[in-house]
């Protein structure tokens, strides 16, 4: 094992005792509430981790992509799946009922009567049968039915299509009541209500919902208010990051993955600039100020990424660093940091202890 | 040749007749003034259009990490080479001095005297020389000496190094007087002043400035204003994109960078969902507002992407689209977009002429 001094920059590492730790709490967490652990893949991209999560007591896996539900399955990850998209048109069909055949379970979610029977054709033409969520949006603004009794409707429509099986409800991300994220002028009346108020008509209809499915990692530590969550998906956890912080669910020395960086210039006083930018840390606010925490310059901001060079203001920094001094970042969103890399580098001890190729990046389609 | 039709979505196409005039177009202001062309090859990461673009007149290509540098040299597109970026640490510096070999000039910039002596010692230690520019900060508030006495100090003692040969000064982007890009509060002397009064203490100090190199995809149509200038090096004149259409230096019709998508959702009457989001069109908002510009839809706006769905907002939207409907965005940056994918398809005609594999994508060392 080489030491991680001798990694050149800019690598994105992981810290494995830290992630570790944090896949054991996320699990206890939900485990203690009775709640599945249905890990998001896409923070990590990576099937060694996920068989961690696996491991670690996790009912299955949740992807955003059939190419990440492709990769998963070809490593053997999980053979439950959740894939958390309308996926529309025959190529994809196609593809999703062909991975489907590899697994024990691969559900998918719907949000509207096209994409239910695009999936219901895929079915018939492939003799096989789709297990379904409603996706509702109970305040992000972005996918998802409107209401309760939409996703009722929706549910009664698709489940007469034939290969299609009902299997429940779901949202992203698990939210109190309050703005919608991309309306502020609108006010959303959360998730627990929006759940209430379903499985009460669902009820009524008398349709059974199995699966009630949250979403989000700031959530995992009150999926408890929600006490008719089946199960819940959360991807951030795995390694935290900017946002995670600014959320208040986490702390620094919980943040796994730190992208080492060299600093190669000094051009001002109050200004560093340092070996990696966008194509590395990527653009993403991510609810937050600034483009990541400089963890051995707490105080310094990156107010600004090209996409090979990091911004750094130092005005109100103690201390400075050298042309030459290798720093640690934690990322805004995590996410999106393994997504640019072809490589991870689990890192123990100061070691590196497991090289990771991203098998999942890349996987727009 | 397939039909784009067949096209799984998203995917990123180039309208080949549009880059093919681009490319033409650029070549024929810059050498109407005289200055030579070197395209930034960041921009598309693909050797084959590198080569049109020195078909088309190119004097040379401009990288800017040594990642970049190896794939265009394995694929034998120049063989005069300008790397933008201050290398560092012998790792970096061993790999320099071992594809330099394989060019016959290969330059990189300097802005300090760490980075000055450790391609030195490299150049000591293969036994080879290494040209050099020194990256002079004319308003972007980025890498950079700040002052051209400064730049004068750190070329002489630069070039007093073993294995270190002087050759000029660089900047970017060329830049009008003004504020600071990073500190609104500062003004900048603008790329014109800075040069002049640098050739001025080169020429007192008797030190020849062969080269004069500015940057950027708007400042081309200006460079005429340069008087001193000898090259230029600009990237995303090849596809453009949003901020280009921004900057009035193109329209529409020159934006040849197209990525295919399709709307996966309509949860509201204002709102459209398609299907990509950050891992495509990335969050760059590079000066514009929104996240893209709809060509189908040119009064929607792309308030907000996640990482796997872009959504649309149609309140000033004339039309509406429908699920299942395949849409073309224009990026905010069409840079940062080439580095997402494996593929990118060249399209001529209704046909996908071209399959290019993104050769340098994800070098971020």
């Amino acid at each position: 094992m080489n030491p991680v001094s001798e990694l050149e920059t800019p690598a994105v590492t992981v810290l494995m005792d830290v992630m570790e730790d944090n896949i054991q709490r996320v699990q206890a967490h939900l485990s203690k509430h009775g709640i599945a652990n249905r890990p998001h893949i896409k923070t990590h991209k990576i099937p060694a981790l996920g068989k961690l999560q696996m491991q670690a007591g996790a009912s299955g896996i949740t992807c955003q992509k059939i190419g990440e539900v492709e990769v998963f399955a070809d490593a053997n990850v999980a053979d439950d799946v959740l894939l958390t998209y309308n996926i529309l048109g025959a190529a994809k069909t196609d593809r999703l009922m062909a991975v489907a055949k590899r697994l024990k379970r691969l559900a998918v979610v719907l949000d509207n009567d096209v994409v239910a029977k695009g999936l219901s054709a895929a079915a018939v033409r492939h003799q096989g049968e789709i297990p379904f969520l409603i996706e509702c949006d109970t305040g992000m603004g972005r996918n998802g039915v409107q209401t309760p009794q939409a996703a009722l409707d929706l549910a009664r429509s698709a489940m007469r299509l034939r290969g299609m099986r009902f299997e429940g409800i779901m949202t992203f991300p698990l939210k109190p009541p309050g703005a919608s994220l991309t309306n502020p002028k609108l006010s959303a009346p959360g998730s627990l209500a929006f759940f209430r108020e379903a499985l009460k008509i669902f009820g009524q209809a008398g349709i059974p919902v199995p699966v009630i499915s949250g979403g989000g990692t700031p959530a995992i530590w009150t999926v408890q208010d929600y006490p008719m969550l089946t199960e819940h998906r959360a991807g951030t956890c795995i390694y935290n990051d900017v946002m995670t912080v600014a959320s208040g669910t986490a702390t620094w020395d919980n943040c796994a993955m730190r992208v080492r960086a060299t600093v190669v210039s000094r051009p001002t006083e109050t200004r560093a600039v340092f070996d990696c930018g966008t194509k590395v840390l990527t653009s993403d606010t991510y609810t937050v100020s600034g483009h990541g925490h400089v963890m051995e310059y707490p105080d310094a901001v990156i107010p600004v990424l090209s996409e090979e060079h990091g911004v750094i203001d130092l005005s109100n920094a103690k201390k400075k660093p050298q042309v030459g001094e290798v720093i640690h970042i934690v990322p805004n969103h995590c996410c999106v940091v393994s997504n640019m890399v072809d490589e991870v580098y689990g890192v123990r001890g100061g070691k590196v202890e497991a090289t990771w190729a991203v098998a999942a990046r890349g996987t727009v389609r």
